[in-house]
């Protein structure tokens, strides 16, 4: 267990996508499923428009009928009925005659053009002037916007408010999505406390629940909490008796080099692990293996180790799970500028909280003051993981690369 | 009802915020909280660290003990105890003394500096050898992230995963949070049919429930989709019956130029209209007022219209409501250039559909090619809505200001 030699961050993440389990789907109303990941491909049941329709109010005729109309000589049209939306004309437009026409109504068989409702005048006797020419372009042809049977929306796409809209525009009350992995979390440690409760000298409250219950739900899993354990085998054993069926166990706390790192002692111990120690700060600790088949990934302790190796590996495991198509958050970088020094670790990927500016030449971002890993603080001031590569230091205006993290935390 | 004079966005918006009441705060479990905004500022509940201690694992002693150490010539101290977190040393730690400590545990009195435990030889008979002197910032000091009383999470915050985290570090086992905005949906239109049933020519499906009850929803509201009515007077009265105690009515559709505009006559006839018409696109015909107490915000029927006037107005009013300090989409604006030409209309800001690249010199915005407000699905390609100013075309390569939206459709 001495020193083992620490895997590259991509490494880790390719091992937890490659791990993640298919968790096959399940039919949701449209209402339902904001944030849920499409598990099929999704073909229109519709052409949109349907039939060749008005894209305003207006006068439908001939555009021939309406050659060279202007204020001062209108085109006198005959009118010969109206078409609200959803109520179409039934007859034929003839030569010298109009319908009057509302947005999104049929155009009748025989007209080929549209005249605004603002350029044109109703006459006595069913008459209608017409004040400038009819325009093809105002008629929405059928099928412009969705074809039947055609796919735009594809498996892996997360849901949100305007994939619904289009779902819903194709005709769909229903969507197959992907099930919500189900994971159990599970804190330790002797000197944490839950919220709420008094503290003894040297207590700390429990941080890591609140912040990977709420990583977890904005992931899209459904998350389960396990009483906390402290640094107790006996314990440990117990409480993961409770975890049941889930699809990943993640721990927080027991995985460094120290005599009480219980969690670290059960993986090595009973189960198979995959890595231990992953080049990264903050996050070096984070440990992965299996308990039997049950997926386990050890998070360090420190509030910010235990977000940020959520945010890269945990992430990887269940966007890869919910087979969502779109990159984890570790791969989805924007290119910034550096505006303060950004100190690289001798052998690890530093990856330090940075606040982000948006300028006329770009991003820039500029790291927190305290970067420790027991900061929460910071954590919550920070737009953006930064991405310094091992070994280099990053001067103000030089190119650093950017994890921007609101999507992520929601 | 005639040509009223468009109000300015901006204008329209300020009403909306001025509008909105003040829905008073209720206390939910921390684990409960995400998404929710915050109706307090909160303060600390404890010192963190709440006692000196160690950054790491390794020894704790007196720093002048291990002066010069170094592997060639180790500093020779008696081992007189450990200290793993939560268990702190009960002794002092006297001259040529050192304790073992471990990550997160209390430095004992006499203590002032640690070294690792990777700098370190255990000996028999009671001594270790360390091979570096004691680092004084390896202790970490008490408050030094979080001073008992100190606010460090602001009224109005919206609550992400990394505040949950600091108001679970903080003590809070639960947060007031602003009361969830009840807002009723109402669709319209004779032509419109749910998704899920047959479709008749020259109608189209409602869109518009899906996409407005999830972009309410990842408002914070909670959403009230009342039954569908068509153009029809007496069915509107009917099911704004159904609408109840909200704080907010939304309709889609009915508030055009049209005669068949029921939601227009409804509130120009029964109610008070602040305003009607904004000067903007799409989302022109945008209408607001009350019936009775009732805020009703009147978006246009258009599948995309409506959910630019949600974000721009809607989002106003519901982040209003909630008491929100960050600023609504329209006024949450990024810097780009424009990588496609963007044609401005004469006498409204044009709120176009783009999409975004993040590259080294900054945003570049490009255009989607479609910007009918009928097609939806530009609306699920885009990233972004540009900002055009009136009477304005932005050139390639030109400044323009973007809304970025995927934080608001979620």
């Amino acid at each position: 267990m001495d020193a083992p030699r620490a895997l590259a961050p991509l490494d880790a993440l390719g091992i937890l996508q490659q791990d993640a389990p298919n968790l096959g789907s399940e039919r949701v109303e449209l209402v339902d499923a904001l944030g849920r990941v499409l598990a099929d491909d999704l073909a229109s049941l519709c052409d949109h428009p349907g039939v060749d329709n008005s894209a305003l109010d207006g006068y439908a005729c001939r555009v021939a009928d309406t050659a060279g109309a202007r204020e001062a000589a209108p085109a006198r049209l005959r009118l010969v009925g109206e078409a609200p939306a959803g109520r179409p004309y039934a007859g034929r437009v003839g030569p010298g005659e109009a319908v009057r026409i509302f947005t999104g109504a049929a155009v009748p068989d025989g007209a080929d053009g549209i005249v605004p409702v603002e350029a044109s005048r109703e006459r006595e006797g069913g008459r209608v002037e017409l004040l400038q020419p009819a325009r093809a372009a105002d008629v929405r042809r059928r099928a412009q916007d969705l074809a039947d049977g055609q796919v735009y929306l594809h498996r892996g796409r997360r849901l949100d408010a305007a994939a619904i809209g289009l779902a819903g525009g194709m005709g769909h009350a229903s969507v197959p999505v992907a099930r919500r992995p189900r994971v159990a979390l599970l804190t330790t440690g002797d000197e944490v406390v839950d919220p709420g409760r008094p503290l003894q000298p040297g207590q700390v409250y429990d941080s890591n629940a609140a912040s990977l219950m709420a990583l977890g739900q904005a992931a899209g899993a459904a998350m389960l909490l396990l009483p906390r354990v402290g640094d107790d085998a006996a314990a440990l054993d117990r409480a993961l008796e409770q975890a049941g069926s889930v699809d990943l166990l993640l721990t927080s706390g027991g995985v460094s080099m120290g005599r009480y790192d219980r969690v670290r002692d059960l993986l090595f111990g009973q189960g198979a692990v995959r890595f231990w120690k992953v080049a990264m700060k903050p996050g070096g600790p984070a440990l992965y293996g299996r308990l039997g088949e049950l997926p386990v990934l050890g998070l360090p302790g420190n509030p910010v180790s235990s977000m940020v190796v959520f945010l890269v590996l945990a992430r990887a495991f269940l966007d890869a799970a919910l087979g969502r198509t779109d990159p984890p958050p570790y791969l989805d970088r924007r290119p910034a500028r550096a505006g303060t020094p950004f100190r690289g670790a001798a052998l690890k990927e530093g990856l330090p909280r940075a606040r982000l500016t948006y300028g006329e030449q770009g991003l820039v971002a500029a790291a927190l003051t305290n970067q420790s890993s027991g900061v929460l603080r910071s954590m919550s001031e920070a737009d953006a993981l930064a991405v310094v590569p091992a070994g280099r230091d990053i001067a103000p205006g030089e190119a650093i690369d950017v994890i921007p993290l609101a999507g992520h935390l929601r």
